[in-house]
Parts: C-alpha cells; sequence; structure tokens
C-alpha cells in the first residue's frame, strides 16, 4: 500500500467474531498491537529489545475506523508504519486490507495508535531508546518512486 | 460528570489485565460497549428492542484516549451520552473515571464511538429507528444548572 | 443451588458472543475467574489480600461443560465453591445457571479449576496461606437442611 | 510429537498476557480452537465447508492442564488430533509444547474439547458428515513407526 514498507497479515479467529456474524471491532485493536509486534519484530530486535533498556511503551490513544466488516477465517494484510516519533512520543498508523480472489485489495479498516515510553521502573516519560528511533528512521526510508518501464 | 446524564461501572477483570501490569488498552473498547448495551437497557428498551426492529447498529469507528492505567479490580465509572443522531448515524461519548478513598475522582479514559444503522436483512444504512431517537432525546436532555441554595 | 453458599451473577456481554449467535465457549473460562475473585471479595479479603501476603494463586487446571448455550445480555448466576485445600493446592466448583421468566432455572454450564500457590518471588510451590484457608473453612461450612416447618 | 500427525504453531499476543506477567490461563482455550480451525483446514476443506453442508459443530466441553506458564512472543507449537468420532459426536485431543533454544520442546499444557454436530436449522443433534468422518480417519492414520536406518 503507498506509503507504508511494512505489513503482516493475520487470519480472522472464530473467537473473535460476534453475534452479527463478523469480526468484533474490538479485535482490531487487538491486531494492531499484533501488527506493532511484528513490526518491532523486523525492525527493532523485538519489543522485549525495548523492555531490555528499561523502558516500556504505553498506549496513549487509538482510532479506528471500519470500512468493511471482516469475517472469520478471513486472511487479512495489516499495512504498519511508525511515524512522528519525538521526545517520549511516537504513533503508528495501520491499513488493514483483504484480498479478493481477482487479485484486487479491499480496504476493511485505518487506524492510528499513539504511545510514550516511561521508565519500567519510575513509570516516568523518558526519551525514545536511540536504537528505536534509528531503526525506525531506516524503515520508514520512503520507498523509490515507481516509473514506467 | 459535567455534561453527562448516564453512567454504569464495570470492575477490571484479571483476564483483562496484561504483562505491564495494567488493564489492556483493548479492554476499555469492550467497556465502552458495555456501557452502550446498559445505555440502551436504561432508555431505549434495550439493543434487543433494537434489533426488534429488523436492524442491527454497526460500529463505524473507535477512538479513545488513555489518561491514567487502570488496574485489577479497579472499579470504573463509565459515563455515557449519546449524541449526534441523524440519518442512519448516531454517536456516544464516554468518561471513564475511577473513585479515589478520599471522595474525589480521576480521569481513566474518554473517548467515543460512531454507528450507522443497517437494515438486518439488506445490510444496506436505513434511518435510525424514531423510538430510538426519541428515547435519546429523552435522556439527554440537559440537567438543569445547580444553584447555590 | 444444593451444595453451594456463594454466588455471583454476570450479564453476557455482545463481545463475549461469537458468529454462532451464542456466548463463545472461552468466555465462561473469564467468568469462572470473575466468580473466583467474587468469592474472594466476599470471604478472603480479595485477591489483592492474597498477593499482599507475597504469593500468587496460579490455574493449573481448567474444564467446562456446556449444556445450553448462552446469549447476548441474559444474565447469568456463577455458584462457586472452593473445596480440597491442602498444601499448596485447592480447587473450585462451579454451575452456571440462567433464571427462566417462570421462575425456575435451568443449567447452562459447570465445570471446575484447580490452583497452586506460589512464592511470588521464588514461583515455587508454598502452603496455602492459613487466612485464606480458614476463611474458606468457614465459607463452606455445609448449609443446615432445610426442615418443613 | 508421538501419536500426533498435525500440528500448528501460535505466537503469544500482547493482548494474550495478564498481570502474572504470563499468558492468560483463557488464551489457552482460544488457541486450542485456532488449531481446530486449522486442522479442518488442513484436513476436511475447513470449517466453512462443514458450516456449507447445513450443519454446526458446537463445543461441548473444554478441559487444559497447564504445566508450565507461557510468555508474550513465545512461539507455541499445538499437536492436534481429531479422536473418538462417532454418531453426533467427536473429540479433539492437544499437546501445547514450546521449543527451547537447544532444540529440545518442553510441554506448556494438553487439553482436549468434545463437540457435537447440530443441524444448522433446527439445532438437534445430527450425524457427523461423512465426509468429515472419512477426512478425520485418513488423517489419524498411524504414522509408520521409526526403524533404525
Amino acid at each position: 500500500m503507498e506509503g507504508y514498507n511494512f505489513s503482516t497479515e493475520i487470519l480472522v479467529r472464530f473467537a473473535e467474531t460476534d453475534a452479527q456474524g463478523i469480526a468484533h471491532h474490538a479485535s482490531f485493536v487487538v491486531w494492531l498491537e499484533v501488527a506493532r509486534v511484528a513490526y518491532l519484530s523486523e525492525h527493532a530486535g523485538g519489543y522485549l529489545a525495548i523492555q531490555a533498556q528499561g523502558v516500556e511503551a504505553l498506549t496513549t490513544s487509538v482510532e479506528v475506523r471500519y470500512h468493511r466488516a471482516a469475517h472469520f477465517d478471513d486472511r487479512l494484510r495489516i499495512w504498519t508504519r511508525c511515524v512522528d516519533v519525538r521526545g517520549a512520543r511516537f504513533r503508528y498508523e495501520y491499513a488493514v486490507e483483504r484480498g479478493l480472489t481477482d487479485g484486487t485489495v479491499e480496504l476493511i479498516a485505518a487506524g492510528s495508535t499513539a504511545h510514550a515510553i516511561v521508565d519500567a521502573t519510575t513509570r516516568r516519560p523518558t526519551r525514545v531508546p536511540a536504537s528505536f528511533a534509528e531503526a525506525v528512521a531506516r524503515a520508514e526510508v520512503p520507498a523509490p518512486a515507481r516509473r514506467p518501464a
């Protein structure tokens, strides 16, 4: 997806559906976290590497816009990017899409989360670890524009 | 809370906590739904009464801002109001607060959700049932200003 | 219910249902925990009082037998008793019932969980705190047989 | 694992942990379902193929024995077999294991679930579809004993 360099997939679990026959809207909030963990695993040595520096990342806001329902056993691709890393704070943006049998995709949901780094002991805000900020900077280099052949 | 006429309480479950020792941020999304269900039960005959009219309410967006961590066994009060009922759409706003032992309260989180009414069979948008719109209008009458005695 | 002195109620949340239109079977496992927490709150000063003694209760097994489906907004009563307190171990037994409009009840599920007390620091098994064992002994005194007047 | 022909993997999500710092015991019940869905996908055309026959599989009991704690980001392998297919009923058995860095594995949990097939319309028990029973019979052929070369 335009503007995103990273994605991960999830398969909708039956336990994540509700009596409307669709994936419950709170399930998406869990999937965004799964996507963040995959992103960190790919780019920054994993969340455990961040914890190893004596800090934790808190979630300070979540926002999801639901465009289409997701269903049991749907395979969803979650595009994820980390943006606005500054001071103790950073944000993620997400686009959740579903592949169709004709090879096209449709947007299921989009959202963002905001986070703050706190010292694991004092629980006070502290700067984003440099290694994380650098990993994000490398990960989020814009892909070169695609040119006609 | 100023501007809210309705609230309900939840008790944080152990299953709703995470390895940071606090209530997981996705739990709040479930609690907001619990609050909506309680609101409907109080004011509009319950969600089952809405379904009985052949319609369903979908959630089209969720947004939560986390101000303080909640912990296992915390008793939280969720202030809830329904706003912007128009056409097929309506929104809820929420404030989640925790009582302190000195009788004051502190804000834990705030948020909003947007919803659309769809026909249960065709899944196409349809007007909010009149009975629901009227129930909300009655429920959301501003409380009279408190005057000094 | 015969043989039980304690019960608590839960209201089935929409998020706890699944695409079969019923409460998901994993939800019951969470409800049994809610019932244990309520039991401890009633009888033993709460789970936090147990933690204050430097120990934690781990769950070592769970077993649930589902007799009837539960649905969104069902009010369920969870009968709970603590049994077999010995050494580092104890068990709970449960019966989940639903009241009918004619005043009778029907059994929805039954189950049991087993637990072990471990030292919070060493994570090694340690005796059930005496205060807990005594609280259970008091709570589980058989109710006197009901005699005809 | 001896006696099992099928396994699938899950990665412990942060949302699945609790304030004891470990995977919450109810998470395992969800993972067993994930494993059943993967088994059906591999062997019987998927759960949606079963539903297409106008029947649904209800869960009639769940039992899990927890041997070791699982933690955030643990990769767990869930060995799964379907047993005792007869009439309207069948069971699954499971072993959840974690690989260690030295190449060995350790048992985290074991369990079983029982299920009943019901007609999707009447909700009354009906025979396990022949295609499912045959798929299970093929899947559960004992692996030939491994002989020394």
